[in-house]
């Protein structure tokens, strides 16, 4: 389930999943490279860049492999360490998460320490959005989340909700809430729909 | 098998294989859109808006999409007119071929002209791939080809081999080879290295 309906692969069936998958991301490249997206080629051809790292062996699809290691598929399972979780979750969905947030500094022609600051906004909320996620699969319902909650735990699948409890993980939040709030100080008003991002990634019960 | 080696799916598994390929397909778009490319990034973002189209819902996901509908997936199973095969096979394997040569004309900034010709090349050489390849499917020897033969035959899969005949495929494969050798006139010697490819791709027995 996602968002209370049947995710692609059981609706349809695994292949299906994995067609529609490579036909997006390969959408995402052909959106990101076209005219109206900025006048400017060399823009155009950073942003591409930018999203193929994010999405490949160092991010996305390489995340993704360090998740399936994990689960015992190549090598005994064993537990992760919190700084393993951290890497893992930051190539699995960071990584875009980031690209997401470096995209409009570059569309804006940021300058380095401006993009430096998008960055680490970018991080922080990434992080912010996993933990987030963890504590949602431990504290929420299936009903209200739209999908099944307990599925990590039922997996015996390593967070860092696990490795840091639940204190710990609501803490971390409060302090990537914190750094991502900091890192926007020099937009002042301008980046409040960023705060409003950041707030909402924290806070969303679905 | 493929070149007498097991694939990544039976060496390790499925989701390593779909993620390998999310990876390579990922490194595509990284590499296309480098500087060492091409000095212009107005002919990088070409590049990458023609890869995406090819690989994308319009060619190779979409065309392997059409196949697994073929396969009576979704549908009931019925045999595919030479019309549907042909279609199919120009998305899943002959776009990624005629973006290939697409690429090369692309980057020499070649004129309209000179590029729908090597559009006609790139069309005619992917579809004879296929066609030499159905052919290998039924004409050569697992030893030689690295890969099972007659497998298309006993998934009851319709090539335009099954559509056309023996003597019909080789016919066309023929027709292919000229048709592609016409599109090359106006570049005289220069296309030799083309020319090579073309009867390549036709002789193949690997």
């Amino acid at each position: 389930l996602r968002r209370g309906r049947p995710t692609v692969h059981k609706a349809y069936d695994e292949a299906t999943a994995i067609l529609v998958g490579d036909a997006l991301l390969t959408l995402a490249f052909n959106v990101m490279a076209r005219n109206e997206v900025h006048a400017d080629p060399a823009v155009r051809v950073a942003l591409v860049v930018e999203l193929a790292r994010a999405s490949g062996l160092g991010g996305m699809a390489g995340g993704q492999m360090l998740d399936l290691a994990a689960e015992g598929r190549f090598e005994p399972k064993r537990a992760l360490s919190e700084k393993e979780i951290a890497t893992l979750q930051a190539m699995k969905t960071g990584a875009l998460i980031r690209f997401a947030c470096r995209a409009g500094a570059i569309l804006g022609k940021a300058d380095m320490a401006a993009l430096a600051d998008i960055d680490r906004y970018g991080i922080a909320i990434g992080q912010a959005f996993q933990i987030a996620d963890d504590l949602l699969d431990v504290e929420g319902d299936t009903k209200t989340l739209g999908k099944a909650a307990g599925k990590d735990a039922a997996a015996g699948k390593a967070t860092l909700v696990t490795a840091l409890g639940l204190q710990g993980a609501r803490a971390r939040l409060k302090e990537l809430l914190a750094e991502s709030d900091s890192a926007l100080t020099r937009f002042g008003t301008k980046a409040d729909t960023l705060r409003a991002a950041a707030r909402f990634v924290a806070e969303r019960r679905t």
